[in-house]
């Protein structure tokens, strides 16, 4: 394995869109929604094992989760957990990655990986992952990975690639684009020209920070302010100070659309950002009627329910259709699958009836 | 208040018709279902407290509930709880109450009454229950109390009255009928002569043994054995040995169907025996959009629901029309209000599925 090769993993999310099983303190990337006997942050750190060496793995997460994350992944030495004091979205956690990795080793390339993605084809992916730090060797841009997509999803931002400029499997890409309406994402589809964008990314240590350098100078300016202190006892301490004065901004929004070298590896390895219930129910098991079971349930007349009971309790369910019914510690949520974007509004409802810390 | 005035309070029951609020071991007595801020024992009890002495109050339950009926009436003196060691129905119930109250006060006349009913109006009951005991004074009867039908229930025992013997407010019974079809319901309300049969009696207390020596004679002869033991310490012993022995069958059945001189007093006073979820819901305060619920509830297009939560935990419902929402414990239920019939089924099943101490 090569040793310059490195797996950055941002696990610092606090989705609530699968409320009430994802919580503010035990989020979406600690858990097995879909009852595959692993957290989706465990099956993130294996699906790399085999092409990072692993004491170069970090994870860059919220300094609330920092405990969770050691739990999942117990190989990790404290170093490799990077805490942030607050959620500055992905831009400023991956300049603290790029930082601090390039300080230890100039030659650093990195994956970069949300927790909480599903991959079907572990070894396609690893496939792609490898070329992509290969293709860097000679081309020195910012590699993101673009998926096939296989149905007009709304839910998913889309890269368009440049059909002339092609380098083997690697396209320049032409524009990023926001979740699109129906229409819009069914031209995108027949079109061949529109990636899923899986904000997946590859490129070396040295390069990003150069284009933190010209596309976010002010977010450079702090990390680079410090960097004497990174890989030392002074390093959690200097994060803390620069932190809050850090902008909130996203990879997407402040490099990737502003850069002239990114290219896109088009790939297709059963890619899911399971960013929904239903999404879930897709990836999910399911009875003879249709229904997504997860824990000790029997329904009667019911079917295409999402179901998800906590370990110990048991659920009769008589007279359902395509509803989503999640039971989870203080909680229980009974809504149609056709609502599921509703999830956010309840969570606000329920935030101001019942306090922050009961979410 | 008379001396001579017992109040026998039914406290045994476990039905599994509230299942899961309802539990083997916290039955629907000790529950506040509608949540009035006391629980059905607890209103019984106090119901009576004007007319009949406190002294003189006995609650017949299972051993497993002897604990239970303290906490809810802890003015009870343990010699005034009564426990069985097991189930058998109320005849053998109240034929323990009736012999061990007998011996103390061969004088006594008693009311005996479930302890899981709801009356609306304690006043105008405590005026039918007074005025039932004064009758005994002159008619020596077995008295039970007729609920005038404002519907044609199904879910009631009737009792037919003979309208030509009549004795002041009070008229001998022809027959009692099972739980009629609807069409015969209809019928039964339309005729003017039958009656709700609510289960409260009154009676002497040597005039109700007569009874069990002439219609239940084997009853009779165990309860007869063990006289020597009524109020000593031999008493809990003594009824543990008979118990096993003891038939299991109802006063209704084995001796109100049988005596022929049975009175009932026909009365309004706002009764129900809450036996079902929708019969709660008739009783429950409800939303602008018709929902009866209990407990922290956000609702959205959600209407004629029945929501019950415990204590701490929060629902979010959308879409629901017409429904059972019950979250209690380890057990969620969720099914529409027309098949609540189907409750005591799904008990079975969870019971078969988790075994017997689940429920």
């Amino acid at each position: 394995m090569n040793k310059n090769n490195y797996c950055i993993i941002m696990a610092g999310g606090v989705g609530s869109r699968f409320w009430p099983v994802s919580r503010q303190n035990h989020p979406k990337q600690f858990l097995d929604i879909l009852g595959m006997g692993k957290s989706f942050i465990r099956h993130t750190y294996e699906r790399f094992l085999d092409i990072i060496p692993a004491e170069n793995f970090y994870v860059v997460t919220n300094k609330k989760y920092t405990e969770l994350v050691k739990q999942h992944i117990p190989e990790l030495k404290n170093e490799q957990i990077l805490s942030e004091p607050l959620g500055r979205n992905t831009a400023p956690c991956i300049a603290y990655a790029a930082y601090k990795v390039n300080k230890l080793n100039p030659d650093a390339k990195m994956v970069v990986a949300p927790s909480d993605h599903l991959v079907l084809n572990e070894s396609k992916f690893r496939e792609v992952i490898s070329e992509g730090f290969d293709f860097l060797d000679d081309n020195n841009t910012l590699l993101t990975i673009g998926i096939k997509p296989n149905r007009p999803d709304t839910g998913y931002g889309y890269i368009q690639i440049d059909t002339t400029v092609q380098i083997d499997n690697f396209n320049k890409v032409k524009t990023f684009t926001e979740k699109p309406t129906l229409e819009v994402a069914k031209m995108f589809v027949e079109s061949g020209e529109f990636f899923w964008n899986s904000g997946i990314f590859i490129w070396k240590s040295d390069e990003i920070i150069k284009q933190f350098i010209n596309h976010l100078p002010e977010v450079d300016r702090l990390f680079a302010s410090i960097n004497d202190s990174y890989n030392t006892e002074e390093e959690e301490n200097a994060i803390r100070q620069i932190y809050p004065e850090c902008r909130n901004i996203s990879i997407d929004y402040g490099i990737m659309e502003k850069a002239d070298n990114v290219y896109v590896r088009c790939s297709e390895f059963g890619w899911s950002d399971i960013g929904t219930w239903v999404s879930i129910y897709q990836h999910s098991a399911k009875d003879v009627n249709g229904n997504a079971i997860l824990g000790d349930v029997l329904t009667y007349d019911t079917e295409g329910c999402i179901i998800n009971m906590p370990n110990g309790k048991v659920a009769v369910v008589q007279g359902m259709k395509d509803f989503i019914i999640v039971d989870s510690d203080n909680a229980l949520l009974i809504c149609p699958k056709n609502d599921e974007q509703n999830i956010r509004m309840f969570v606000e409802e329920v935030k101001m009836k019942k306090g922050p810390d009961f979410i």
